[in-house]
C-alpha cells in the first residue's frame, strides 16, 4: 500500500479516480520476488495514460517503488493504479492535475490446478459491451460492465463469462482475453471498439509470431467460437486456461494450449 | 466531508468506487440552509442503487446527515456518493458488501448571470456516447466519456458541449439534460441507451404536465435540434440555461425558457 511514494491505504474523496473513474490500472503477478512482465505492464499503463491525457509517473520511479514492494511482498498480486489526481469540481481535466499512483498488494487467488490442465467451463454473459473506440483497449477504472458481467456468473461450475458486443461479436472474458485455434491459425478479437488489451494477450501473439503460427486479429462472431478446434483464456494472473465447455459445445484436445502455456510459463 | 457518518475526507484504496467506479452520485444545490429538491435527489440515488444492486443507506439516515451538513454549510454544492463499498479482489460484487456513503461540500460555481438571461453558446462534441441500456439513466461513477467530452470544450466562449450517440441522436450535455421547444411541444431525448436522467429534467417534465404543455420523450436527431424554436439545458446546479448559439444556428427568443426558469426557481 503505497500512494505517491508514501505508505498509506487512503486516498482523498476528491481524487478523480473515485469521482469519475478517471484513471487506469494493471495487475501484476509476483513470484519469488519477481513481478512477471513488469516492463510490459508499465508500457501498457503508460500507453493507457497517454490515451487519456494522464501524466504517468516515470518508469524509473515506478520500478524503484516496485522493487521496494517486492522485498517485503515477494509473492502475490500487485496492482498499480494511476489516476488523474485531484482537481477542482467538474468533469474537465484540470491543467495542473498531479496524478495519483497507488500500489496495492494482495494474496494471489488459488484457482484449482485442474482449471489450467483440464480446462474451464464458460458461459456467454447476458450483458453486452458498449462500443467506445476512445476507450477501447484501455484498462481504465470505468469497469461497471465487468462488475455487472461478473455478477451474472454466480454458478460455481462456471469459471469465466464471455462478453459479446451488441452485434454478437465475441470480445473477451470478464477478466481475460480470448483466443481461438482454427485450422492451425490463432485468432483473437480486435479490441478497437471495446475490451481491454492485456499483457498476456500480447505475449501469446509474440509467441505465435516466433513459432511461425499464423495469427488473425479480427472480428469474431460467437458462431465461429463453436467451430474452433481449441479455445483459451489468458490474463497475467491466471496465465492460460483452456476452455473445456461453452454451453453445449465441449473441447477435450488441449495439446496446443498446454504447449503454449508451458512455453509462456518458462519465459517467466 | 462525511464518510459513513464520520468526519473524514479519505477512503480506502480498496473501495470499489475507486477500483471500478462501482457506485453512484448526485449533486445538490444548497441555498440558505436548504438543499433544493433533496427528496427527488435521494429518490434518484436510491433508484440508481437498486439498478446496480447496491444497498442504499436509509433515507432517514441520509436526511439526518444532510441536516447536519446544512447547519455548517448553508450554501454551496453538496455531493452525495454511494459506492458498493470494499470487498475482496475481483469484479464480482461481494455478497456482504457494506456500502460507503460520502458527503462532500464545495463552493457553488459562479456562472456569469447573462448565461441564464441571454443564453449560452454550445458545441457538438466529437466523442460519441456509447450505448449501454443496463447503465443508461444512472448517474454512476463511470464518467470517462464525460471527462473526454469536457476536455474537448476548451473554448471559453463555449459553455457546454452536446453529446450525441453513434447514430447522431442528441442525448444530453456533458453535465446537463437538453430540451427542445417545437410547435409548442417540449421534447427531450429518451435516455434508455445512454445519458444521465437528472432531477432538473424531471422537474421540467412535471412543470410541463401541470401547465398542460405537450411533452415528447423520444429519439431526437441532431438535425431536428436546429429546427427547434428554443433549446435549453438544465441541471440542479445551473438551473436552466437557454441556448443562444449552436454552430451557425442562433436563437434570440427566450420568453418561454425564461418563464419556465422563473417558475422552477420559485418552487425552490
Amino acid at each position: 500500500m503505497l500512494i505517491n511514494g508514501l505508505s498509506s491505504d487512503l486516498i482523498s474523496i476528491r481524487d478523480r479516480g473515485l469521482l469519475y473513474g478517471d484513471g487506469v490500472f494493471r495487475t501484476l503477478l509476483a513470484r519469488n520476488g519477481i513481478a512477471l512482465q513488469r516492463q510490459l505492464h508499465l508500457e501498457k499503463i503508460r500507453n493507457d495514460c497517454v490515451r487519456l491525457g494522464i501524466v504517468c509517473p516515470a518508469s524509473s520511479l515506478l520500478l524503484a517503488e516496485l522493487d521496494g514492494i517486492l522485498t517485503s511482498h515477494p509473492n502475490g498480486i500487485i496492482k498499480l493504479i494511476v489516476t488523474r489526481g485531484q482537481g477542482s469540481r467538474g468533469y474537465a481535466p484540470p491543467h495542473d492535475a498531479q496524478p495519483t499512483h497507488i500500489w496495492d498488494v494482495s494474496t494471489a487467488p488459488e484457482y484449482p490446478p485442474e482449471w489450467s490442465r483440464s480446462g474451464v467451463r464458460v458461459r456467454v454473459c447476458d450483458i453486452r459491451l458498449s462500443e467506445q473506440p476512445r476507450l477501447a483497449g484501455i484498462k481504465h477504472l470505468n469497469r461497471l460492465e465487468n462488475v455487472l458481467a461478473a455478477a451474472e456468473c454466480t454458478d460455481s461450475e462456471i469459471s469465466e463469462g464471455l462478453l459479446l458486443d451488441t452485434q454478437s461479436r465475441v470480445i473477451e472474458g470478464t477478466r481475460s482475453n480470448l483466443f481461438l485455434l482454427r485450422d492451425g491459425c490463432l485468432i483473437t478479437p480486435k479490441l478497437d471498439r471495446c475490451g481491454v488489451a492485456g499483457v498476456q494477450r500480447d505475449r501469446v501473439l509474440a509467441y505465435a509470431q516466433e513459432q511461425g503460427i499464423a495469427v488473425q486479429i479480427r472480428d469474431v462472431m460467437l458462431a465461429e467460437v463453436y467451430l474452433a478446434e481449441a479455445l483459451f483464456l489468458v490474463n497475467s494472473v491466471i496465465g492460460v486456461w483452456p476452455v473445456r465447455a461453452l454451453n453445449e459445445r465441449s473441447w477435450s484436445d488441449f495439446s496446443f494450449v498446454s504447449r503454449l502455456a508451458a512455453a509462456l510459463e518458462q519465459r517467466g
